[in-house]
């Protein structure tokens, strides 16, 4: 792994790989406003809160949204490596997008003359050593592009994966879903050797918006602040809750942008693959206490852990994205 | 099960099953110390820090230092029931009570006459529905009783545990100690539909003393102060760090005592069985966002899990113990 | 392991680990026509084909028919260590015994009194060295007595146990139902280093009775001839088949009395328990071709596994036993 | 998937997926022999016996001697999918060809261009339908195809497989070196719904040439029977035995030939992931006695397993083979 130091002024280009969902949505939002510090090279789709179908075709509504339908939407795995497939309708509602409408993109783009995992490789080796891969959604395709051409290993600059968890899993007790819903893929990255930052729910969930960004987000007026606010606003009626959604996805776009908002830690962490309970647990290890032979070989910290965030940076960082975006878009 | 409530002046009899270790003789120094509302019905002894044959000899060794040779010892499992055996030398020192020093039993007791399993399971039946069966070493002894003698399940009237975790573990990055010892027979005994309390290091991590309690421990100028004095020492010389010792398995003690001054929450817990990086996990689910079909089913909250602990009066309760202690033994 | 000579003259006291079980009730009879070369010291019982209640039940009724009550029936395991329970009566019938009758004991012996692992434990250290077990049900009992006593390990002639298969399974795919049915217990029994032969699906399956056998058994016109008769019409009707039912359990008591009549093997044998589709597989390794790390280490052939049976002599052992059961019985 | 009846005159297309390896040799001796029946369309090659880029050399060595330099090569996976490599060296010698030597290729082929598995899907999508693929090393290539193609699962005619075993395994004790080398792929292929012959020990064991087929082959007195002869040679030197290999390959070639030659039965086949010691396992289940949810659906009759094979027959074809391809090289 070369990781090139960006020079001011250069754009840091990235590959997002996601399954939109709303989460998902307001991530490419954020990604999308701060075009002066990302490169959009690609967008990759995948399986995930919904099918491979309707998460290809969010994409490209999203992007027609965002009137920026130049970005090349990928079409990648409609399924797991080795597990069945498990969804999240309902959370994200059953188009993936809550029940909030985006325009329908013209026309068919090329999303799926070509895999997501070979446009993945492509790329990558177009430009050795620079491009950052994002992953929001299970890692199917980074996976697969790394067995087909283990070649990019040595020329992706970084993985920031948003899935995984120290504490506490969302899905099951042990497993977050991005991982739990292809941990097979998960373990591939994860063991990969490349550099990767794990920005799991112990950092997520303190992301939730409360009442002073909601009214920040209402006084944006701008479209994709009511976007946002809409999806805020289906996911409390889907859920029944009083409290809002955690913007999950959008932490990897923030730690893209501006690492030093996070506190991380180097930990040995490995993919549960076995486990009756606990399949897809990111066992993270701090390499210290453990039983020699089971893991925490102090030589394998291959993980940056998300351990903290700066809320207050965090939604600052956000919304000047947003406010970035409306001036582009207007 | 069928609990009694205890009418005040009723003392609480309990079995202690245990692998002394240093936390386990504090956690004798404190349930001997408090007879006044505890009655120690036996001792059982496991494997577990050390070889079966040295906890047996330290639980002798602590009772002839308090004057206590009247309670009975019963030895108990030497190994684990499926997995292979592992021991915290590296912790407790090769003799298991660090280097301090105690006085040796005079006569060897009826230690070895009836296997612990079995004696504990007659004490349960001569008094149906009284006795708690405390666990601060693997579960071995209490499994082997419930498999032998299916009907001592209805007559426990509690089981409080010193063991698992919901966060970290401490023997790996997944397990406590206690549990990775033997994984199967906390299985049995979560499974069980007894009473559980399980006291795991997400409460007892909070109870390592600190400046304060080291004062007040000197001050108390007794014999069980000093011992307990010792084993700290030992512990930050042979772990070489500045902090203390996190005093586990008093822990135990203290609920039983006193359950009020801990929060708990009744989940789901599983013990892990089959994982690569998860053996011995205790899997606490709060029976909701889980998939259907791996656990968390809101109808199976098996296990009261400790949660947090009131410092403060933790302490008071332990130096209450061993003020009452030193009146005793001079 | 003490193994004595048995002298000419001398019989070989055995205790028999059953849960009749149709073809549990013939290995009884079996027994128990060769008082001359065995000497019963035990039944006992175990959950299995039917239910430990129906189990013990059934022991009892199968002494009183052969007039035997004095031989000691001791209730054991009424479920296996951790698995769920699964149980035969789609073969077996609901009371175990298919609908063949037999009388009813007289008295509730003292089955209850004292578990089958602590009995098992007693008789054994009553004449170390001497004692073989012979199991032909779930090995729950014999593994608890070693998890309790460890010391009889030393003490136990020989462990003969119907069991297991190198080849296919018949519970499921890859697994034998007694080994299936508690695999934990297996592994403690096999991995003990006690001196374990494996009479299993390899050999069980060679000793279905043909025409010719149901024809010598309508000759010996005897009742144990006619309940053998009785159970095998049964099983036809009940398995809608038109083999008869393979004498499983009279194999493990066949070669108590004569070894030589089974080729064998010395193999590593482990029992799978962690597998999806392989739970209570007998791995059985040739300790050659093997992966270094997995299994297959020359020096641990652990097992005599029962590879073949001179199907002639099976049976003909088998009908001189019930000859002679016919003599005492008049 | 949609097989094409093969009007007689028209050849069956075939891609050979293969790890260049002694009897992948043969293997490739025999395809190439039979070209008035199968149709070599390409040779992707997977690391096993020896690494990617041996096996891939070889793979090159291997058409330069038949002069057969235009069937294109593609290089494929380096590595498995999620398990560590295991390879076969001790068997195959360092170069995975025994010391047998084979004229280096002129030029440096166009292996490295494209991956395997994405030739090979390109071939399929090329001639929906038609073609058939011959797996005879560890299943990686095709696994990677079907996750990142899955159209092709409607395009591929059958799937040959040498690997797996219903008795007993050679890598381990459970399980047949190509399954064991990259179970996960294995799993793909075998639960994707294609059509699955798989050709395992249960006949390649069947298929060890005798004095009379050595003799056979030294008269037929040409390059690629020398040859055979040469690697026979190196393996019972190898692995010092007195008896000869297996054709173990060749055994998948003579199935796309003519699979009357073999006796098979349909099954329900699975792939053990999770085991201890049955790692790579392909469990078969005749779908009738199995406890219901674990497996044995009598509707997932997925593999039709090859239980024995006519040995007079199987090395008269392959000698057919020989002969013809002896015509055409000289
Ligand atoms: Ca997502
Ligand atoms: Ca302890
Ligand atoms: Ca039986
Ligand atoms: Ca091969």
């Amino acid at each position: 792994m070369k990781a090139k130091n960006y020079i001011s002024g250069n754009r840091k280009p990235v590959i997002l790989d996601t399954d939109p969902g709303m989460d998902d949505a307001i991530a490419l939002f954020f990604l999308m406003g701060r075009q002066d510090i990302l490169e959009p090279v690609a967008i990759t789709t995948v399986f995930g809160n919904v099918s491979i179908d309707k998460t290809t075709h969010n994409a490209q509504k999203l992007l027609k949204f965002l009137d920026a339908e130049e970005v090349p939407v990928y079409r990648g795995a409609s399924s797991p490596l080795i597990r069945d497939r498990v969804s999240g309708e309902m959370i994200h509602g059953e188009s993936g997008l809550g029940e909030v409408d985006f325009p329908e993109p013209e026309k068919s783009s090329d999303a799926t003359s070509t895999p997501a995992a070979v446009a993945m490789a492509k790329e990558i080796m177009a430009r050795p050593g620079e491009i950052t891969v994002i992953t929001v959604g299970p890692m199917t395709n980074l996976a697969l592009a790394l067995k087909l051409y283990p070649e990019i290993k040595e020329q992706i600059a970084e993985v920031i994966v948003m899935g995984g968890a120290m504490g506490q899993g969302n899905r099951t007790a042990s497993a977050e879903y991005n991982v739990f819903a292809d941990p097979h893929s998960a373990q591939i990255v994860f063991e990969s050797g490349l550099s990767v930052a794990m920005i799991g729910l112990d950092v997520t969930e303190q992301s939730k918006p409360g009442q002073k960004e909601r009214q920040l987000l209402q006084k944006l007026d701008h479209p994709v602040a009511t976007k946002t606010l809409e999806f805020m606003d289906f996911f409390k009626r889907q859920m029944k809750t009083d409290y809002d959604m955690a913007f999950h996805d959008p932490c990897a776009i923030a730690y893209a942008i501006n690492p030093d908002i996070f506190t991380t830690r180097s930990m040995d962490v490995r993919i549960e693959l076995t486990g009756t309970y606990t399949l897809g647990r990111t066992v993270c290890s701090r390499g210290q206490e453990e039983v020699k032979g089971v893991m925490g070989d102090p030589d394998s910290r291959n993980v940056k852990v998300g351990l903290g965030v700066d809320r207050e940076k965090f939604f600052e960082e956000l919304f000047t994205s947003f406010r970035k975006l409306a001036d582009t878009m207007n």
